[in-house]
């Protein structure tokens, strides 16, 4: 145990995807990807709920302003992904399926960038559904 | 007051969609429609709310079978919608923006050919996110 | 449109039951109840939303005291319906069968005995599963 | 039955307030409003679900476009009284008891002068907690 | 840190169960379990939540294909708890107390018999209200 | 991995605050908390989730009995924080700051002393608004 604190903040954004290998046949796709695969795209709305571990700054109370956190979110994930279709308008997943998984990865991965590694661990739990969600990383 | 109940039942779907108007230039459209206009689509989970009003059949119990209700919403509803794109896949959106309005209507009337006028009054709430939904008819 | 409020409290209670007619064999009540004839029981959290209507107390601002409202919800549906089995210990349903639809109606008319009929309408909505609910009665 | 449709729209404030009547002595406060009364404040996350019942637009598909709904609840409701003291910082409370009920009428005659009444109808929701909330008007 | 993700799927099942010791008194039983005690029953809806934990696929961008996920859940879990008894009808519990955290514990070991150890690290969480739940195995 | 369970349970409570550094100015203050630091107040429906970890009594089949457990989050938390000031009214903030994140630590607290540190370890999650929340210790 350790004296350290975590702080939840939570962000969301309505995508469309499609899941496939660029590689496959169609048909291989469907056996694999179910009605996940549907060429015209499929959608969803995406809950993010980030986690940061760290210490409390004794005198604000605070492990981050969540203004702050809520700006970085806003920027690194909300203007990027939201209303958008994650395989045509978005770079991350230009040659990546945009599976829960691989968003959940592509998101930790932006938003590791943006907070201080030396002051913050960060955990990223992404819901595709109420039914179907991915955690990122395993600490 | 009458002797009447409701009973509800509610089905989910996953589609992706664009909202615009065919004859309007993008500007307009944009201007109207803001990020909803994206061309390459967006996505939601979309969650229905089917309430039948009706007489409680004094031996079963039951205003409807529930069983038979499920069918129905899995045939005209899940069945037609998910993982679809609305307006690309689907016939009912070929001329009707699939704004949450019309697909609350379009799924009202799909379900009134279903269920028998004399014995079913209906109203469809569609969730299109948990902040933004509509509800049709107003009785 | 009337000067008329709504106020809306919740209780919840958890019970066993079975759906069947005690008339019917074995083999109908299976063909039309299917697995909630089981006649070991199953059960439910069931989660009741009761509404009512009335005018404000100018001088309160209250409709009701919900305190009042909330014992007699205790008293008149959580003490006798909680950690019951309906079928078995409940004498409301000695000769009805305990669907959604009946529990709901008996719940409205036990309420309808202690609420004044002169200062408030009543309506139930009982949630068995967070996909299935019934409403009473339909004003 | 009409042609109407409705169309919901959510937004949330969080507030401090205090139950009780000025000419009441502090005992007959206590009797009604038990803790409520408590005279440095308690607070609540206040959930608003506002539902405006009118005509689809047959060329966007809208009863209203929602961003234009969104910003008359940001500044009618959640810039009034988000983070704010009912009470003390708020004149519409300054007569009156910020009960459930209170509140849900005075958002709602907010929101009526902003509306056309020509075109929409207005029932505004009030979540004070999970398990207790107030509606108006009844129509 | 390690390379590793979670991915989580939900299922649900509606059972009947009594909490009690067959070798106790039914006074100490009920001084132990008190109402959960009552012979005749009642029950729960159960919502359960599966976290696997493992490598992602490169190819496939999956940690294991959610249908396959789901069959198991369907056949391990809802086809064998759903609509029961899980006193009278279940032989996991003919010599154990249903309590939920042994329900937890007989789905984990279900599960982990099903899914590769290799490949799957599993955490079972399981809801019998919303204000009550148990996770097996703490990792 | 250990042979040890989870068992979580829920409490809530609804209380007003504000957020500021006794020693700094009031622009300060505003600088850092905005409209936290309203002197007048705001408040929030706070929701709390305990975990408990251990063994399960294999006579029983409890961690703990559940009943136990919220006799002590009652006496422990409601009693004590709901419906109350933290700044005015609770001597645990008399000279913190109750951020979420303080808060959490001091329920953390409270809850140690009262729960056999032999026989659980003890994590809280406590919930400020559907959107942020804080959860101590990290095991």
């Amino acid at each position: 145990m350790t004296n350290k604190i975590a702080v939840f903040r939570r962000a969301r954004f309505n995508a469309a995807h499609r899941l496939y290998c660029k590689d496959w046949s169609f048909e291989k796709n469907d056996e694999v990807f179910g009605k996940c695969n549907n060429p015209s795209f499929h959608g969803h709305n995406y809950s993010l709920e980030v986690k940061l571990i760290g210490n409390v700054d004794p005198e604000t109370g605070f492990l981050i302003n969540l203004n702050e956190l809520k700006d970085i979110l806003k920027e690194e994930v909300e203007d990027r992904f939201d209303h958008k279709n994650l395989n045509l308008d978005c770079e991350e997943f230009a040659q990546l399926n945009p599976t829960v998984e691989n968003i959940t990865i592509v998101i930790y991965n932006l938003l590791r960038k943006r907070l201080d590694e030396n002051k913050y661990e960060i955990v990223v739990r992404l819901y595709e559904t109420e039914n179907n969600y991915a955690e990122y990383p395993i600490l």
